[in-house]
């Protein structure tokens, strides 16, 4: 088996899709590696420190021999037409909304797999790329709050007088939120957070973070009823949504992370709230690149909106790129494993493999994911 | 009494000489406080919290018929002779090699006095300028390098693997090196951190951190006899030396902050030592703007030092100058308190308090500070 790791042609990312750990693994279990001159250049891995893992330098010609090609990006078409027909391609591929894309690697004949359709379960929690790069992207959104922010965030007590503590309000707690959350608290800020799922109280409250909600019987009866969103009513919602509006105003970082896997972010922080805010304050959008949670946020910019600045950062996981790059790299020689075949060493996919089903998009020349391959597609 | 506080002149100087709380408390003593317009906007305090705090807006031309001027800079040739003779102007001086700039302030005949010369005795501690912006600085100088670093600080324990713990090694245990080494500690680094004195071993430990040393019979002797630094022997830094350098090989963040009053910054990296750190490490360099004591290292700068990058930022306090100012502002208005009338609340200096003694600069056209007044001066 022939696995070629390209060097990333995607503007601003950083990261790459093997580490020498990786390699090390792969080339020990019999695999041919070739890694792309300066591929690992952005994550701060140099070209000698993949040979001396086992890897052989190579060109992006290599990748038209390759069995297998690990990359961090979806291919370009460009890119998809020189692998050669069948060749395994594993990456995030960003498939919502690319049916133009996705038929572009259809077109090329790659098997390619999407990364971030991996089901949530326990087998492939190693595999699970949105949670190693979401987990460093909540980190990351507090470095950057701390670094744009004009204040300190611990309290300080000094001789001069006291720094108060800077407030911080993590929306949406999922994995990206509770690292948000921790990294905030490790800082000395006095966290607070919510999630439409009144179960996450617990983990917010486990980090020392208070959970901000209107806890009426309503609320304390989704709370016990387990880890499932349940729609709240229309009146709940309303009463919420003041609350939080309330709550926003006294925040001096605000750092939303809510996403909806194929559909555009929820917007949770309107223009009135932003200008409610204290002169100085900072929102980090994390959901930047799916339209936002915050209402004026820009892809890749930081936007100044009245006393706020809303920071709209995009890849936020390759801003710390060499942990981006070393979990992601793990996440995807995990995968490959289950698609090795232990004696030979050779690629040996079982199409049934729930793993496969569910992260395979492209075969023989057709897009073959039930959520994209559209009824209407020619034969 | 009527203080002016204008608005800061030097570039990249963000920090303000007051603060909504201070221009409260010395309004409420009687004073009449002026404040430039826009003095505030580099620390987030705006006009109309200054007036709310009891002060009236005005403009540059406000210092003329002043008592007292409150600056965060040495005011320049022309800022000085637009002040009136006798005006007292409170800010960090800066005085040393500055011949000229004390001189002007002499023949400008104003009052001029030097808060970073104020004694390191327990009254004065709320006066303590050094202190209150080192502190700040070392705080920011760990956030500056972790926005840099391309890894997280903490390990990090995921379903892909373990991310290893940022090493962080600090050099020079002063009020900014605790501090650097608390908050890297807080954002769940290794902490090491060095100085020349033994005795700081033990506040080094107390932070979680460990002391690096050479700990032999002479090191514990310095250690038990006391907080002075005492000169180690030839023989115990070349030992000591060997050490630093081998550990430095090892981090992936240097922070130094080695000080001497009036004298150039001691160099404690040599270039062999940033060469001989791995690919993708910083050093912060706390000291560039009295030469550095990073050997390559450029004030206002992030310089490509081989494997490393040297960050060089000047004014770091003022890098968070919301924080910067409120403490300023403070150490401020608590000296001018001592030099204040308790009953008639004007201005009333005792020229033999030892506070005035060790800070005053200028007066009455002469440059009369011991260190500073030559004895060639003409009459």
């Amino acid at each position: 088996m022939k696995i070629f790791v390209p060097k990333e042609t995607a503007e601003g990312e950083t990261r790459v899709a093997a580490s020498p750990d990786t390699v090390k693994k792969l080339a020990g279990k019999g695999a041919e590696v070739v890694v792309e001159s300066g591929a690992g250049a952005g994550s701060r891995i140099t070209d000698a420190a993949f040979e001396e893992a086992g890897a052989t330098i190579g060109t992006a010609a290599d990748a038209g021999s390759a069995d297998v090609v690990l990359k961090v990006r979806r291919p370009t078409a460009e890119e998809a037409a020189s692998y050669g027909a069948g060749t395994v391609v594993i990456a995030i591929m960003d498939p919502y909304g690319q049916d133009e894309a996705l038929t572009a690697m259809a077109d090329a004949g790659i098997t390619a797999f999407a990364m971030e359709l991996m089901p949530r379960i326990t087998r492939a929690q190693v595999m699970d790329v949105l949670s190693s790069q979401a987990n460093l992207a909540g980190y990351r959104a507090v470095i950057d709050a701390a670094h744009e922010f004009d204040r300190a965030f611990p309290m300080m007590m000094t001789a001069a007088g006291t720094v108060p503590a800077a407030r911080v309000f993590v929306m949406g707690v999922g994995v990206a939120g509770l690292q948000a959350i921790a990294t905030a608290r490790r800082l000395g800020a006095v966290v607070t957070a919510t999630d439409v799922r009144p179960a996450t109280k617990e983990q917010v409250e486990s980090l020392g973070a208070k959970f901000i909600a209107v806890e009426d019987e309503e609320f304390k009866a989704a709370e016990t009823a387990g880890g499932y969103a349940k729609e709240m009513s229309k009146e709940y919602q309303a009463k919420q949504a003041e609350l939080v509006a309330a709550h926003i105003a006294k925040q001096d970082i605000v750092v939303t992370t809510a996403l909806i896997p194929g559909r555009p972010a929820p917007r949770l922080v309107s223009k009135e709230m932003v200008a409610s805010m204290r002169p100085g304050s900072l929102l980090v959008d994390l959901a930047v690149e799916r339209g936002g949670n915050v209402e004026g946020a820009r892809a890749g910019e930081i936007v100044e909106a009245g006393p706020a600045r809303i920071i709209g950062y995009t890849n936020v996981s390759g801003r710390i790129s060499a942990s981006a790059s070393l979990l992601y790299a793990r996440n995807l020689s995990a995968f490959l494993e289950t698609m090795t075949d232990k004696e030979t060493s050779a690629l040996k996919i079982d199409f049934d493999d729930e793993l496969v089903k569910a992260t395979l998009l492209t075969r023989d020349g057709k897009v073959v994911h039930p959520n994209f391959a559209r009824a209407d597609a020619p034969e």
